[in-house]
């Protein structure tokens, strides 16, 4: 669009930018200036101070100086020691850290990987062994190969697995408006597929990435073993070399695929949940915890997946203190550790000594990146929800679109045992899968208003909590 | 987010991921599975094959082909020249060109700037002259700055205004949720920042690039003349330089700016709006127009303004084809020329010669980026905004949040005097500015979904229409 109305005749122009920016005005969601009562004034000074001071993004950008966080790794510590630090700074009270113990997978140096045609020639293919998968022995795997697109296919295969490397090539559909059903669809192929390989026969298993991207990035993620089954390796290739694979077996049925990785899964190791509150005034006891997860993939820091997430609750906590607000209930950001390999921060935090006494009223997290947030997904049921229901028109002052039953997050989910409402901020997810466990998961793919925009929305919800209950 | 489950026992985290899953599939806007009656099916087969096909993206790098597209320019037309031969090549009927007669307004090869500080030394500062403006003398302007954040500002300095550059410095204000109306704020001090300069005695007008980025990339956009008023050069400078001279002049007061430029504005030229259409198959002399503008500034192909918006009015009606919808009505795409420049395209239109034994039912106009749809504003009052309001959960089905009384857009605007009701599609404006007008709006700034949800929208709403009219 284009010019503005001076509001003076003359201007050859001036109609058409009146016309345009009225418009705009009138129909977009701009109502921080229209509070709702009685916690309107609140609402509309969380935004104004959120987005004009965005410590969101400065938040990330400090937590993702640390570099990739997979558990166990000497980064993920460095940023357990930084965000304590961070809170410090900020003034929260009572930071601190609880011990959780936690994989150690590590990736090795080696991952190589190409196609062998006798029609195509050697073809390089990038590859990244998935979490907690075995290496392939030092000269790697070479086998033919047998592509398939769901586990029934390769059941159906029967002894055409045996001796083959297993190609999982279902792409991720398009057609979901929300790319998360899109991904749940297809990431049970990643994480049990080494598991059916080794069960039909085959010697590896390499899977398409889990994006909707058409690029060379491979995506990695968790993968597990059956005891009862043979560990075979397994690695991911991009979806260009998917496509391009594909291709060429159809052309040569015979070109076998070959590659080499070089991980290993040391022992356990004790890492840290990041804690740090603003204790309530009138009934410190009873705790609105809100967080994300702190570890993140090896391939890039995890700006989406989930240091988004852990910068905004922060963030939030930041907003309450920043405008002198002193809730009744305990406030408390909790940085999850081991989200990614097994949830063991959620779990241990929950079953922790230092909960006896405390009461857990709700739990909100935010796991899904830091894009334009549309709503807030809360588990509860009749009245309770309804409660929440209620406050839709304040947080539709502040931009969300709804309140929804929903569910909250992987860490915060055995808090539900002790009682309390679950929630999860839930960000439009056109863009995630793009970034999501790849090697461009990074600071410049966060708009800083998107994220600044899911941590208002988070400092209202528990400021809410905290004062009203649930 | 993590891990899948694989309904198996003896998995170690797949509660982490069957929970993950779980929720994301309740809580997220998911409801293309639950079609709405009667036109349901119809809403679930225009996203399937949106989603899958993805033809806007690649309808708009193929526009983007073309290069910057500002009036007059040999670009412009070329882009008039393949949008035409695209829409023959998909089979739109009656493809056609209107003349339109638009200014020429060129740049020039010369744009160089520089603070001038006794105590700074030479600063060097990139200029971009703004559109419709005068050069300067070849040997620049160079004088001491008076800077200002508001109209008001200037007027109370009086005489200090004479003989200086005035230095507009107003930032948007980031407090805004929708980023629209901060620029509505501001946008006056570019297009009429030069009169008030001159008539202040000034001798120049630069200005602040209207983005909420911090950044060197300075956004050009229109400026206009007052006939009363002597015409002196304005530009735009980055909000970083902004920033910058705005220290350099509280430390060194007397510090002078120069800067050089060489644009100049020629003789108008006739151009082209180009049209494509389904004819309406009961009655084809009643028409919904869908489009947007073809023209943009010059330092970028304008992806989002407005590429954007052509290619998705290109889509939708592609897509009512595509799924052989036989529409009562017709369904025209235009592409309009010159909306950055006058407005001449949509003005021309609406009372061409070609227009008479038409009428125009309703238009829809896309622009405003090809960020996430949130929903269509459209400007009807009454029974008849009702009408169009008991589609929401129809439109939700397919993504959209609302809809909602609003406006439509600069070039279908002249239409409203034929009685079409005025619609425009209103995406997310969180990331609208930093391209906007800029060097950098190009196709890598957008997401394929997100574009294609905009237009499979808009496929929706056209088709709704020419079949239940208004």
């Amino acid at each position: 669009m284009t010019r503005r109305d001076r509001g003076k005749p003359g201007f050859r122009w001036r109609h058409a930018l009146a016309l345009f920016v009225a418009s705009a005005v009138g129909i977009a969601p701009l109502r921080a200036q229209q509070p709702t009562p009685p916690y309107g004034d609140t609402a509309t000074a969380i935004v104004k101070a959120g987005m004009r001071q965005q410590g969101a993004y400065k938040t990330l950008a400090l937590l993702l100086s640390a570099g990739p966080r997979l558990t166990g790794s000497a980064q993920a510590e460095a940023a357990v020691e930084l965000m304590a630090r961070h809170m410090r700074e900020l003034g929260f009270e009572n930071v601190r850290t609880e011990p959780t113990t936690v994989g150690h997978w590590v990736r090795g140096d080696k991952e190589e990987g190409r196609v062998l045609s006798t029609r195509f020639g050697n073809v390089p293919v990038k590859v990244r062994a998935l979490g907690g998968s075995t290496a392939t022995p030092g000269s790697g795997v070479t086998a033919p190969v047998l592509e398939v697109r769901s586990l029934d296919e390769l059941k159906q295969a029967g002894d055409k697995a045996r001796g083959k490397i297993i190609f999982f090539n279902r792409a991720m559909d398009p057609t979901f408006l929300d790319t998360f059903p899109s991904y749940g669809e297809v990431a049970g192929l990643r994480h049990g597929g080494a598991v059916e390989a080794a069960r039909a026969g085959g010697v590896a298993a390499i899977v398409r990435s889990l994006t909707l991207e058409s690029n060379d990035d491979p995506h990695t993620g968790s993968m597990e073993y059956d005891p009862a089954v043979p560990r075979v390796p397994a690695a991911s290739i991009s979806t260009l070399a998917a496509d391009r694979l594909s291709e060429i077996l159809r052309a040569d049925p015979g070109a076998r695929f070959s590659f080499t990785t070089s991980c290993r899964t040391l022992a356990p190791v004790v890492s840290h949940n990041v804690m740090g509150e603003i204790r309530g005034a009138e009934k410190p006891d009873e705790i609105v915890v809100v967080g994300g997860h702190l570890d993140s993939w090896d391939l890039s820091p995890g700006a989406h997946d989930d240091g988004a997430g852990c910068a905004q609750a922060i963030e939030a906590v930041r907003l309450v203190r920043e405008l002198g607000l002193k809730p009744r209930r305990t406030i408390r950001v909790v940085l999850f550790m081991d989200e990614e390999n097994g949830g063991t921060g959620g779990r241990d935090y929950a079953r922790s000594e230092n909960r006896k006494g405390e009461r857990h009223v709700a739990a909100l997290e935010a796991d899904r990146g830091g894009f334009l947030p549309l709503g807030i997904g809360v588990g509860a049921r009749g009245a309770a929800f309804d409660r929440f229901k209620a406050y839709e028109p304040l947080f539709q002052s502040i931009g969300l679109q709804w309140i929804r039953p929903g569910g909250g997050g992987v860490d915060i989910a055995p808090l539900a045992d002790a009682g309390a409402v679950l929630m999860g901020l839930v960000p439009d997810s056109q863009r995630y899968f793009e970034v999501h466990h790849s090697g461009i998961d990074t600071l410049d793919k966060v708009n800083a208003r998107e994220l600044e925009l899911g941590a208002v929305s988070m400092a209202l919800m528990i400021y809410l909590v905290a004062q009203e209950g649930v």
